[in-house]
């Protein structure tokens, strides 16, 4: 189908999200004009070579200047200073998104900054790598994801409409919730996950010199998986953990109650309770697979692989 | 290379590890003689029409019987058991090995029943997929992954070499240490990150109605990987945690102090040690992809799929 192209679309960060978008929107032709925006000299230079992008303006506030649309793509923590930047100059009408994995905090740091005339519509793209920078995006990044938009209360309906088309415009799969919402829900899909995988690769890191070589060699038994997410880049992730604070420490929290049930089954010898335990999980996962959410090869929320052989049939 | 054949080979137990085993001996024609036996005569009608078997018989004694090596594919805690069986049965020369996960405990369980004349040479393959049963093995299961052979004190190095060359010839690269050494290197390689896998879905598993409905449609967040290894088969790992008590332990002690210390800084904010602690985890990512043990897909110790397009350069 043909897709409503925005005249003007501002990317603020050319990170792997932000590359990636503009990526997708030049591919798709889903702009008349792409601005990709960042502070980082060496990344603009890179743009331009890359050569995705119409204008690559140093700051966010030129780049917003009479954009229809802006979309932050800057670490959770940056939101509230790309706001403060970018509102003055929000034309009327203008609508500004961001790519956060946190929605309830940059909800609260970007919507003082927007003045009445413009749309706050913050969304998080349930996509990336653990690769970063603007040589690591890729224009299918967000094909069959899910694009999460979480619209204030009040939301004006048609500048969400303009979003969640851009997003499907993408090839994402666009779902709507509270920002508070979307925040317990990812806390325990993805946040909880991450933190759990930088534990146990630190944890490893501690090892005795001669175990810890060997933790690399043998590291396929399932630790190498870890290994990948606790690689993803750090600046994001801290700011994840700051902004989602709450909704990490009341997951965390479960977490390690149940962990610590399991830990006293296998000091005590109780066979039973772990056995039933390893059962019931398997339940979940046939759901999973039940609602199609399944790709072959684990990805941690990133780009499914080829399907293994053995998985063939 | 051509590789010696066994004159006659035994496998007990016809699950996923077994029947790789028998499909892979099968293929490489690695055995004069193939004998899978399984006590579960629904598993042997499923195994004669799989037809990678020479002689199918219900007991491990009946199959131990005459043979040059004798394979237990059996969860770890039936080791003791199948020693018992096969142990009367073996013949001057005769080899007894077996798959299982933990090694010091199998050592333990299986060494007093081998008699003087015949050998026991214990050993891990570190494969497997979360699939059960004698459909879900392939005879590609071991190739390029590691087979970690633990022969107690004194073995006898001719048995020794006769097992690895066997596990060579799948296509398994074998590695010797002792059981001891073994189950220390696995409980943080692959039994921990097991444990917490488990752990986590169980924890989504008893969220409130509606959160846990959106969990499974959000699973791409990090969280569906978590429930690929959650579906592994129960006994096995019931066992695993059993007989690998005190090493688990010892390591999930390590794991949980350090997870606590995360909490911590989440909780008071403290950007610098997550942001610390989440880069030097970078640096174990590197030691295993320049030692080669990275394959594309997180695979969770399971078959390695495609290189996805984003990361083929």
């Amino acid at each position: 189908m043909s897709v409503p192209r925005v005249k003007r679309l501002a990317v603020i960060g050319a990170g792997l999200i932000g590359s990636s978008l503009a990526r997708a929107v030049r591919e798709k032709h889903l702009a008349e004009t792409l601005v990709v925006a960042d502070r980082d000299p060496a990344v603009r230079r890179r743009v331009m070579e890359l050569g995705f992008a119409d204008e690559v303006p140093a700051t966010a506030a030129e780049a917003a200047r009479d954009a229809d649309m802006v979309i932050a793509c800057v670490p959770v923590g940056a939101s509230r200073a790309i706001a403060a930047e970018v509102g003055p100059e929000l034309k009327p009408g203008a609508i500004l998104s961001d790519v956060g994995s946190v929605k309830g905090a940059v909800l609260e740091a970007m919507a003082p900054h927007v003045p009445a005339h413009a749309h706050l519509v913050p969304a998080h793209p349930v996509a990336g790598t653990e690769f970063s920078g603007p040589d690591a995006g890729f224009a299918s990044l967000f094909e069959n994801r899910w694009c999460i938009v979480t619209p204030p209360e009040g939301a004006d309906p048609e500048a969400v409409e303009k979003l969640a088309t851009l997003w499907r415009g993408m090839g994402a799969n666009v779902e709507f919730m509270s920002a508070q919402h979307h925040d317990l829900v990812l806390a325990i899909t993805s946040h909880v996950p991450h933190l759990i995988a930088y534990n146990i690769v630190g944890t490893a890191a501690e090892l005795e010199e001669t175990l810890a070589s060997e933790v690399i060699k043998f590291s396929a038994g399932g630790f190498r998986d870890f290994t990948r997410i606790a690689s993803s880049d750090p600046t994001m992730w801290r700011d994840v953990f700051l902004y989602n604070r709450d909704a990490v420490l009341e997951m965390l929290g479960r977490f390690t109650e149940d962990l610590t049930a399991l830990q006293r089954a296998i000091r005590y010898g109780d066979g039973d309770t772990l056995f039933a335990h390893f059962t019931r999980t398997r339940a979940i996962r046939r759901s999973i697979i039940e609602q199609g959410q399944e790709t072959a090869a684990p990805d941690f929320g990133r780009r499914a692989a080829e399907k293994p052989k053995h998985e063939q049939s």
